[in-house]
């Protein structure tokens, strides 16, 4: 495939007109978009309004004029992109923080149930915010079961109260054939919590049609909410009635303004709202979602699995990387938005690659990650970036002093934490 | 006291010069600064410089080059105007979140001990977070005993954890003699949980001073960092290595970028960071916190005083406003930085006071709240405001059928709550 081929793929392609939403620089290939997404210019001119005519001209009195619903707007804005039907999802704090919520309600719910079943690769803050639950209520209660990806379906039964997972993996981009999943989860009486932050925006996701019970996900990486955007969480509309989630705030009150003593839980969702949402950083993720209106999400998947079998193809197709590793699938089905490949010396590398203004994301111990964002991203960014890593690592240029001391620095610091943990453990 | 006493002491003023830091349009007079603060010129050009250069040039690179110390830089910017040295303090979540991982933490701390003492009258939202952990722990592992204000240090024993204060108590403004209190909270074994929501940056606090043991405080209010701005966590030193909190994010492990599996709480205070901080919204409190810098809050305090003082006496001198009670204290030591009346159509006044650009708060039942911000609220406004509310009520404006529709729809809705909570307890 040559780069003529790959402007030509650009050309074809029916979503290259939003790439013109976005705020990116000529010259620069930004690979990293499901680590952030870019600003959109249209977030540009609502961050300005919140402050200049919402904040310093309405003051206080913005919040009867559109601020006091944003959380259920934002929500009913995600929602058809993660197949989930009006009413059932709300914009709210981090992910982590929703993730503690939602395992607390699902022990809630399960009644007589103490385990949470999840992965040990899963994102890490999902299982410290588990770790974290079930140190607070104790072992009888609540019990995080970390097992390995292919033990999941034989590590659920009568006492799992929730199987916690993230469809796309963050570090490999590996997906999980998630409906035998949540058949066993549902078979054996459990509920199924996803971490959707690899997948909002990346590639269609069917709650509903899916049976799931909950999920969480992140505002900054595809949906482009900008820097520590405010998260989101599902819950299906069959567990509203009887649901609790301790994180019991003010604005999860049913009438946040009545200013009653005892806390008496909003409709539906809308109890996970917590504390006063953070108004400016959740506008910028209100504006960003007007994007995705008129996007079909299989185009995007389309595109998408086009973009990493390009990179694939080209990667496979250069001498001079026949060191690295794919850890990505290599079957379309079963791959995420990003292409992986490990590398004892990723992190040089990754250096290396950024220095040339190729934005891509190095995930330890030894994984070099390519983010692929079909609204903005382009064929020929990939050639290019695939050309610059073939330059880089064929030339030895990342085995330059200033690479190889950012790499042995790291590759200490691991080591360093590594004793640690063996000190500890 | 005349308007023109007032235009003097606004031209003797020392912070007068503040007032410029902020855009406040001319004819209002803004009472409301213990809702939201206004917009600081400063953060203007902050948020700009966050959204264009910072995430739109910078992209992913803007963690490294700021934003991953944004929640322990805008802590250490709070801390002296709340009497912490360095290294207790940081910025994150909402005052609802924080308040939940304190009160885990206290329990953890005080092994054995399951009560948290607090008043009935606290803000709500304390009330509600620690209704919340209570009823996820279960009764022999977290009580929650609510009693009225002359009873709190009656109630502290061997079996309490903690005593949960706001200083300043939101309806009234009325100051709790802290002091004896603390003493008995300790004297009992029990450590001390602060709400300073209406007290940073409207008081002198003297945290480390007064021997309190943690803090949870609000970035919107007097500290202008706007609509939502992240809270804020004071843990004593004293009390760093032994402390374990639940919302256990990887932003506050020691080391979030090993992606490890298990959570290791990173130092002191900074393990009370959860997930991945909003950065637009605490770039916008960081910049608003500059403003500080040379602010002596003993100054603060004085003409928060002399402000409450001017509005009291004018008020009583005004024979129209006989109807309106004060239920601010009357003895300036124990008044916060607000005045409060209460009266059967306080809402409908406080609706006709807002209609002529007069932005006060009513807070149910029948309190009308003034606010006042020493940085930006001037003699002549509480003057103009005082005016603005004889004029309203010897008139008998807030009788016409606008205000007084919008008063019986509040009225039929406080009915109707009333009634729904009577028949749900």
């Amino acid at each position: 495939m040559t780069r003529d081929q790959c402007v030509q793929l650009d050309e074809q392609d029916a979503l290259r007109t939003y790439r013109e939403e976005f705020d990116l620089q000529q010259g620069l290939i930004y690979l990293d978009g499901n680590s952030l997404g870019p600003l959109p210019h249209r977030v540009r001119k609502r961050v300005a309004d919140v402050v200049e005519a919402q904040w310093g001209k309405s003051l206080i009195r913005g919040w009867n004029e559109g601020w006091i619903d944003l959380p259920r707007q934002v929500g009913e804005k995600i929602a058809p992109l993660i197949g989930a039907g009006p009413g059932q999802v709300i914009c709210c704090d981090s992910v982590s923080v929703n993730v503690f919520k939602l395992l607390a309600a699902a022990l809630q719910l399960r009644p007589g149930r103490s385990v949470i079943v999840s992965e040990q690769n899963n994102f890490p803050t999902d299982l410290y915010m588990a770790q974290g639950l079930a140190g607070l209520l104790g072992e009888g209660r609540c019990q995080l079961r970390e097992v390995t990806t292919d033990t999941l379906a034989d590590n659920l039964d009568e006492s799992t109260a929730v199987l916690m997972l993230t469809p796309v993996n963050f570090r490999t981009g590996e997906c999980h054939d998630m409906a035998p999943l949540v058949q066993a989860a549902h078979k054996a009486g459990a509920l199924v919590l996803l971490d959707l932050s690899h997948s909002a925006g990346a590639m269609p996701v069917v709650l509903d049609a899916a049976n799931i019970d909950m999920a969480v996900g992140c505002g900054y990486k595809y949906l482009n909410g900008g820097p520590g955007a405010p998260a989101f969480v599902y819950l299906a509309q069959r567990h509203h009635e009887r649901v609790r989630q301790p994180l019991q705030g003010w604005m999860g009150h049913q009438s946040p303004f009545e200013f009653e003593t005892g806390y008496a839980a909003g409709p539906g969702v809308s109890q996970f709202l917590a504390g006063t949402p953070a108004i400016l950083s959740m506008s910028a993720l209100d504006a960003a979602l007007d994007i995705w209106q008129d996007i079909d999400m299989q185009a995007v998947r389309e595109k998408s699995l086009a973009l990493s079998q390009c990179f694939i193809t080209l990667a496979a197709s250069a001498p001079a990387l026949a060191s690295l590793t794919l850890v990505s699938p290599a079957e379309p089905s079963a791959r995420g938005s990003q292409v992986c490949f490990s590398h004892p010396m990723g992190y040089a590398m990754v250096q290396a690659l950024i220095r040339r203004e190729v934005l891509a994301d190095f995930r330890a111990p030894n994984i070099l990650r390519f983010g692929l964002a079909p609204l903005y991203t382009r064929f020929v960014d990939i050639w290019d970036a695939v050309d610059a890593l073939r330059d880089i690592v064929g030339s030895g240029e990342y085995l330059k002093p200033t690479y190889l001391q950012s790499a042995h620095l790291q590759s200490q610091h691991q080591q360093s934490k590594h004793q640690q943990r063996n000190t500890v453990t």
